[in-house]
């Protein structure tokens, strides 16, 4: 059974490139090259029927939403309900990291009912069914090969966390250490085991079962910064080097893959780490946990994360991982799982507006033409999340008024249109005279 | 009575300037010297008591909050809770921005209550009383020495809405047109008066009140752009030229000031914007308002706008004026201004962090220290509103856990701290290896 990679090598456009290319209103030529060139992944098992979507160069920022329990909170219906918040806030992607019980009957539930791909962390089966240094080579590939046939779209796996990487952490002093789950688990089985990450070592492997069922590889950053005292330093860089080299394998192999990237980083440092990891990973798509740029804003890191992901997204981040209020203190709600979700749209959307993606600046004009007019209805229609737009307005006096309650008498919108009817002075600008 | 800045170009070392040093942990000569280059001002006017704070180069980003009713929703009661919440979520500074009824009254207690710079734009009032294009000179510039009198600390005057700056409207089409109330009057009142702006043409008699009680002037941009289309365009900078002129006159004679900048600005725009401002307004403070990087935020937009202010601060905005998530719906209530003080209190911290403002980083590391030790009460005592934080997480089922329900058993940091324990080969970085 071929893969997206594999036939786009072949100059094949399928029909998962031509739906990404109408959606994303581009020729389907340019996906096809983008997926060949291994600059586009579009994650799809072939287990799994869905609609899919493209990550990657000249599309638009994705916003992955991660879902799932642990061990301190199960509630599986809670879960699927945080799923269906999910699809109805128009994220584009989602992680089943559950890491309670019973995770096979949640997975399956999650894969049934998710139109997006859906994304996992096979190591947390493992680790959790056999203590996290115990668990063998086997226990590990047959869960991914189990996952591959339960219809997972894309597997965080973090073959970069391999004796030199963590070799690197003993020389290189951290505020933090190790904050990625699945970073630390094997780190400390290769510490304790006195023997090297069979992801690494068993890549080829790795690459037979993807292949198979065209799971994506979601190359894992074990070693990403948790403060931004610790971003792009020796240890974080080792694994990303590692990461390009085998994502180079993985697409010669024919197996679609991206890198995940940091964390908590200062604004300062977000365009260097986009550009590095284009540069490092041969171009490949960079899925990117928030970036946070400062780490104090517990509670609110929805808002830190959402400003660091737009300028990682105006930089080249291709999907953005959104990060909740609840990060660093507990798991998320439903509520925390919608305003995550919103922070992280509104932080692609600025991203690319800036990095000129099809259509971006377009709907901005049309909202700004609707704004002038004082036409409510196509203001609603045209905001990220219009009826929360139109919700707060309704609470005001001018509920069905030209103007709001900000200015009333004094709206400047309605002044200056008043001048231009006097005037007949000025026009307007029409999109016809700057878009083409 | 001698100015701030008149005081500083006699080298003179104010008790203003001291706390502000103080405050900021920097050498008071340091701000003296910003002082009397006009890089740094101090909002203090004589009637008005309470410890300044100073805003600009080398200072941390300050955050302003926008209060005060309108025509349309008048509740005197509830802008005084608004200015409780103001001064109780930390913001540096507060305009009353009222246009509903009496004026005066609502100024006095804003002036009486509030314990941070206050601000106003005193247009306002003048239009309100004589309807927006029967006003004269003479009423303006009274209203401006009553204000000056009843301790407003910084007025917004647009005095670049000038004919010339107006002009450039004409053969520039715009997608919004003027979005600024007061820009909006007095480009309606010279168009309607075929007149020049008196407060362009008589800004020497401005200056003149304004000494008289150091009021500092926050020159206004009255053509900021109201969508991104519309940024960076020529009637935006004439008016900059324009505002960067009078503030050379304003510092000679002995007059702080501050420039006020966009608006709705795309990402990819923020920077250049800040480097024009200080190029042309000779290093004047910059005091924006978001900016907004897309349009279509509506019911978020305090999330926009942190997304523009942080960017903005972190290529040297100097003040962010914040912006609630009721921007372009209605008035924000108290939830509202919260909600936008928090976001940009956020904004102003990431930018800190990257301009290296003195302490910012060195509060981060400290959090994440406190994170690495698991120390919850240390992380809700650095955290920006550890408050929020401690609720959220004692809803939670690990309330006094060492973990949290996010990662339960798998967490991260805790296994990583029992690999350093067991091994004893990682050390921790302390701050004394990085800060001096």
């Amino acid at each position: 059974m071929p893969t997206q990679l594999s036939q786009a090598k072949l100059g094949i456009i399928t029909d998962e490139m031509r739906m990404v290319a109408e959606d994303e209103t581009l020729a389907p030529e340019f996906v096809r090259d983008g997926v060949a060139a291994g600059t586009i992944v579009i994650p799809k098992n072939v287990n799994h029927k869905f609609r899919p979507r493209g990550i990657g160069k000249g599309l638009s920022t994705k916003v992955n939403a991660n879902i799932g329990h642990s061990s301190d909170h199960q509630d599986d219906s809670e879960e699927l309900r945080k799923l269906a918040m999910v699809v109805d806030t128009q994220a584009d992607a989602v992680m089943d990291l559950s890491t309670g019980d019973h995770l096979d009957e949640m997975r399956t539930l999650m894969v049934q009912n998710s139109p997006l791909m859906l994304g996992t962390v096979p190591i947390y089966a493992v680790a959790r069914g056999a203590s996290i240094i115990k668990w063998t080579a086997d226990d590990l590939f047959g869960e991914i090969e189990k996952q591959g046939q339960q219809g997972v779209d894309y597997i965080t796996v973090h073959c970069g966390i391999t004796r030199e990487s963590v070799s690197r952490l003993e020389d290189c002093p951290r505020v933090e250490g190790i904050v990625s789950r699945g970073g630390s688990i094997h780190a400390h089985w290769i510490r304790f085991n006195n023997a090297e990450n069979p992801l690494y070592e068993q890549f080829d492997r790795l690459l037979k079962i993807c292949y198979k069922y065209d799971m994506t590889l979601s190359l894992g950053d074990g070693l990403r910064p948790g403060a931004i005292e610790d971003a792009t330093d020796r240890p974080q860089l080792q694994e990303l080097i590692i990461l390009g080299q085998l994502q180079h394998r993985a697409h010669q192999a024919g197996v679609q893959a991206m890198i995940e990237g940091p964390g908590h980083v200062p604004l300062d440092q977000i365009a260097e780490n986009m550009r590095i990891e284009k540069k490092l990973c041969n171009g490949a798509p960079f899925y990117v946990l928030g970036p946070l740029p400062i780490d104090i804003g517990a509670g609110y890191d929805h808002i830190v994360g959402a400003i660091g992901g737009a300028v990682a997204s105006a930089a080249g981040a291709d999907m953005l991982c959104y990060v909740t209020p609840a990060e660093h203190l507990r798991l998320p709600t439903l509520e925390d799982v919608r305003d995550g979700i919103i922070a992280f749209k509104i932080a692609a959307a600025c991203g690319d507006v800036s990095k000129g993606v099809r259509g971006a600046r377009e709907r901005n004009f049309e909202m700004s033409r609707a704004r002038k007019l004082l036409d409510w209805e196509g203001m609603y229609r045209l905001a990220i999340y219009g009826a929360r737009a139109k919700e707060m307005r309704m609470e005001s006096e001018d509920f069905d008024s030209a103007v709001c309650t900000m200015c009333g008498t004094l709206c400047a919108v309605n002044i200056d249109n008043a001048t231009i009817r006097q005037t007949g002075r000025r026009e307007l600008l029409q999109i016809g005279n700057i878009l083409s």
